[in-house]
């Protein structure tokens, strides 16, 4: 089983009220695909420029990450993004974006990235994402953007929306893209679009999902230290769909699958926010997971009858 | 097992998107008692006007509660509050606030509202607080407050904090009570003042409760009719404070019962949202708050283990 994820590779130079760290290894294909490497076999594609070498390979390729369809532009540089949270950790103000290589970026994929039997879209330009689509034969499709192709390029995203399986999107950008201020009405609307399933991502108040069974939701982990929340999304899309391609779970994209798909995603994230950029997802190990996992069981369960029996 | 309450009964005329009320019954102390109704035994201490009749006793005395100390000020006018919600229905706009006979409020308790188990100190100045608390024997002592009381008179906020056994707060409040942004650590500087349990309100993202022994969280439930927010928070306190003086669960108010306490009163919020003022949670049955919990517990389960057993 495996996935293959297209989205940014990036440097990101970062500064949080708990410290700042300069041009570390991001991107949402980097967050993702770290993520994702716990659960199954990954393959990135995405671009990167002459300042992208071999410590950056390793750190993918320590944790199996397939990286045979990372371009090289030669003579170009890798986009970089410079940004800092004040105390309120859920809002990143950005301070300088370079897109670079990624201006330019028409991703093209190998026969093996094809053939994964999952693919996901980051947030990258929607027609971009539906000619990746089509690159593709995998049997299940995720797909996640931002307020920028919403508000400028529409129409394409929802062509992108309706060839995908799958919509992961903040609550606010659900919101604007349908037009209703409802949450649960504009996940519905959302599905009409195509999706079988909508997750509404809430940063640390967790994440929604919705299929036409119904709704689930899980509360973020309150986290005693937040260092640095830049790529929790990707993570978050990395333990969701990495969890729901694992072989070991028997690859089920059903309603029990997509719930504890749910709560790998929101382990991920809440691994990822505990350190700068990749520091803390790329030193897990399995047994970590499985204890954050039981965290969360933990932190919402509760006992409905009055009486204990 | 009798709780007393001590806060504001209220007419409140509201206009949200999908409809408007004019002079509604409405307040903290009304709220909370309507939704603690259907647990416990409880008095309303709280002062009316020549405006407040008949009718409005009907409403609260339909349900059980006790308004004997519920104070009639001759020639005064009853507390009014006149708001509006746009398409954000987590954020109420005030359009006038007029106090009457709220401004010269000096509770007296009954000894029967003295002797009751459970108190709990709706928001209002935490100098009267003080005082009522001091009035009354309860063994378990709950306090809700706002930003106005942590920006004009914290010290005496503190002091009523002290005396109490369970904090309630909105997550933006218990940040600005300790001058910590991160939730965690603001719940345990919050816990130093005194209480042994504190509670973030989290509007439409549910609650978490923070007690030595750990957190919980609860999200909200997806609603897709939401017509006038105005009461959740007391509603949710009193569901929860009500189900842990709910003499058919004993009474505890350990760990679990205070798990199963966040459940009652999301769930009692959750109704109070679906309809104007006091309109659902008056009329609602035993039954539909079984079922209601049943549906947070539907929302938020998940089988953490990857093969099904």
């Amino acid at each position: 089983m495996a996935l293959t994820v297209v989205g940014s590779i990036a440097f990101d130079s970062v500064r949080t009220p708990f410290g700042a760290r300069d041009r570390m290894l991001g991107g949402s294909a980097v967050h993702f695909a770290l993520a994702a490497s716990f659960f199954t076999d990954v393959r990135v594609v995405g671009p990167v420029g002459d300042d992208f070498g071999a410590e950056q390979l390793e750190v993918l390729e320590a944790r199996g990450v397939a990286t045979d369809d990372i371009e090289h532009v030669p003579g170009g540089e890798t986009f970089f993004w410079r940004g800092h949270y004040d105390h309120d950790m859920n809002v990143a103000h950005t301070d300088d974006t370079q897109l670079n290589v990624f201006a330019d970026f028409a991703p093209k994929l190998s026969p093996a990235s094809r053939e994964a039997q999952m693919l996901f879209l980051g947030n990258i330009q929607p027609d971009l994402q539906r000619d990746v689509r089509r690159q593709s034969s995998a049997a299940y499709a995720a797909l996640d953007s931002m307020n920028l192709w919403i508000e400028t390029t529409r129409d394409a995203l929802v062509a992108a929306i309706a060839e995908i399986d799958c919509l992961l999107l903040n609550d606010a950008e659900l919101r604007m893209l349908t037009g209703e201020p409802n949450l649960v009405v504009a996940a519905r609307a959302a599905m009409q679009l195509g999706p079988r399933a909508v997750v509404a991502k809430r940063g640390e108040y967790g994440a929604a999902l919705f299929t036409p069974e119904g709704s689930f939701a899980i509360p973020g982990l309150p986290l005693e230290e937040v260092r640095d929340p830049t790529g929790a999304g990707d993570s978050f899309a990395g333990g969701f769909l990495g969890s729901l391609n694992d072989a070991r779970a028997g690859g089920d994209h059903d309603e029990a699958a997509l719930r504890r798909a749910m709560a790998f995603g929101s382990a991920m994230a809440s691994f990822n926010v505990e350190d700068f950029g990749t520091e803390r997802v790329r030193n897990l190990t399995e047994s970590e997971i499985g204890e954050r996992l039981a965290e969360f069981k933990r932190l919402t369960h509760f006992d409905a009858a009055r009486v204990p029996a």
